[in-house]
């Protein structure tokens, strides 16, 4: 009969999971998962019970496999990394700062044992770095693609929300862009991470971008604390759908200078050599999971002591106006119309 | 271009939903669902913010399509009821109050609109009736099954944990159980709601059992507050593997009483017309969705009067004892080991 704490059998890596079964599953991912501050219930009951404050910040995001990862492309530790930092990025972009999580994985009866083992490798090693608590979850069959869908809650007041912004505002993003877009590309023409040549520095960057990307996390946070902003999102979805989304909540409109956009300079090297224009991969390539912000022109020098002292690189990128939420971009041409080209997921594939 | 405020566009309902795109939808939902009580940021935001207690209670529960549903069985309506039922079921068995909710849908792209139309109308008479606020959530394609993930949301003090069952204590149960057993049955053997006969009553309380579930919301936190029962599980995995599971979390024993659990009266007939042992329903079938409680014998009168009160069934069903955790079962001929045959979720269809 099953006792109490039994310590969890590790399987053989190809082990199929519909032989481990649900209950075993849940048996090994429990004995792996420590609980720490704040946790009164964690894995293992109807709920887990936390410690929060008076406002708690909720977000959802999912990884489908075939349309956000291929199993194929890398170690399923990425995946277990990824799927956490696109939540947690989301809460950052609000100004919180993350705490408690719940995974919810939906397996085909073959999956392999080692998915579960690698994802919950990469899982815990972002947990560690980032002091979030996995509290809970839930363990699926399907007969179709693996899907994952984290639900991470945080705290966090003042928060920065998307509708703040205002006519004047400048518009500054962290970090480089594009190099996540010119990533999935890479993939897609065969590169791996486990085999690119050592010295391809431009090519490992990207790919990195898009299999483990690195919000700029506690920014967001710092940011809201001094009430630097008036508006944030996380690039998710591509500059300018993003930025277009903050007009749309703002009720303004916006410019971006073509010119000035902190494009990768690795994704900026890959894309020369194949004939795409850069711009093009940062303002529509999607999933750079930087910040997005919108603050006066008198918060700018205090943002960018901000952002150098915690490592992070923060341009002016353009600004809001008056109008209708519409996006214009400019070049040395002039201004010309500025429509998003972002991903949109029911699209399909890859 | 976009406007803010954009009124929702209807479309027709044949309309696939890769057609619409993701951000369409996403409009269309958020036109849906309107934001009450505790809501300071809703969907349309990197997160949502609620306002919580010091102790926030956190579940989430998945239904995939070919596992926990088929769209042939039933309108999309009752699915978002069940979608959320089976959260809000978790919520109670912890004695708290649901609050809140994100809903994520993986959707292939050839989804008619009309499922998430009817989804949404469900969920939202769900909410309606319980007040729990949708307040965030996430949409994305997939090649395989519909996926829905609900993290539901709650508070509650004090809490019933599986873990606090003891020796002497009584095993009681709401409701009555078997019929969603029943119930899944019917419609493997292709009875539906919509095409069944008028009287028959006993098939059309299986068959509503299953696609339409309604756990005892409210009895769990009534039980807590009164500090009534010393452990609580939901049954969703069947009487035996739920008893089990409180066994296992509290280091007891227990024994059911196989003459005196309230089978379903519809089920136990359509069992005998089929010649299938109805208790076998009741200890295994899963998915009633009704309390467990272990509670001493004197607090018995009590959590009676309290279900009366709320016209809810409680049936004391059997006792814990000391001992490793396992189960037996009491017959005429005497006790004999009971070894739950639950669901094991990786093992595939229906």
């Amino acid at each position: 009969m099953c006792v109490r704490d039994t310590v969890a059998r590790v399987f053989p890596p190809h082990t199929p999971v519909g032989r481990i079964g649900e209950k075993a599953l849940l048996r090994y991912i429990r004995s792996r998962v420590s609980h720490g501050r704040g946790v009164s219930i964690g894995i293992g009951d109807d709920a887990a019970a936390v410690e929060t404050g008076p406002l708690t910040l909720m977000t959802t995001d999912s990884l489908v496999e075939g349309v956000h990862f291929r199993r194929e492309w890398a170690p399923d530790t990425l995946l277990g990394r990824k799927a956490l930092s696109v939540n947690l990025s989301d809460i950052d972009a609000m100004g919180g700062v993350p705490r408690y999580a719940t995974v919810s994985l939906c397996l085909p009866a073959d999956t392999p044992f080692a998915f579960v083992e690698g994802f919950y490798d990469g899982l815990l090693s972002r947990t560690a770095q980032t002091g979030v608590e996995i509290v809970g979850g839930n363990l699926s069959g399907t007969s179709g693609a693996i899907v994952v869908d984290i639900t991470v809650l945080g705290h966090g007041q003042p928060l920065l929300r998307r509708s703040g912004a205002l006519p004047g505002d400048v518009a500054m993003v962290t970090g480089r862009l594009g190099a996540a877009a010119m990533g999935v590309r890479l993939l897609g023409e065969g590169s791996r991470l486990a085999t690119i040549a050592e010295d391809d520095q431009a090519a490992r960057r990207c790919l990195v971008a898009q299999l483990d990307p690195t919000p700029p996390l506690g920014f967001g946070n710092a940011v809201a604390r001094e009430e630097l902003a008036h508006a944030a999102i996380d690039l998710s979805d591509g500059l300018s759908g993003d930025l277009l989304a903050v007009c749309q909540e703002s009720g303004v409109s916006a410019w971006v200078d073509g010119d000035t956009m902190p494009i990768d300079p690795g994704a900026a090297m890959l894309a020369r050599d194949r004939g795409i224009d850069a711009r093009d991969l940062a303002l529509h390539g999607g999933e750079d999971y930087q910040l997005l912000l919108a603050a006066s022109v008198e918060a700018v020098p205090r943002l960018r002591d901000l952002a150098a002292g915690m490592e992070i690189a923060l341009t002016v990128v353009g600004g809001f106006a008056e109008g209708e939420p519409a996006l214009s971009l400019l070049t040395a041409q002039g201004a010309v119309p500025l429509v998003p080209r972002s991903h949109e997921h029911f699209g399909g594939g890859g």
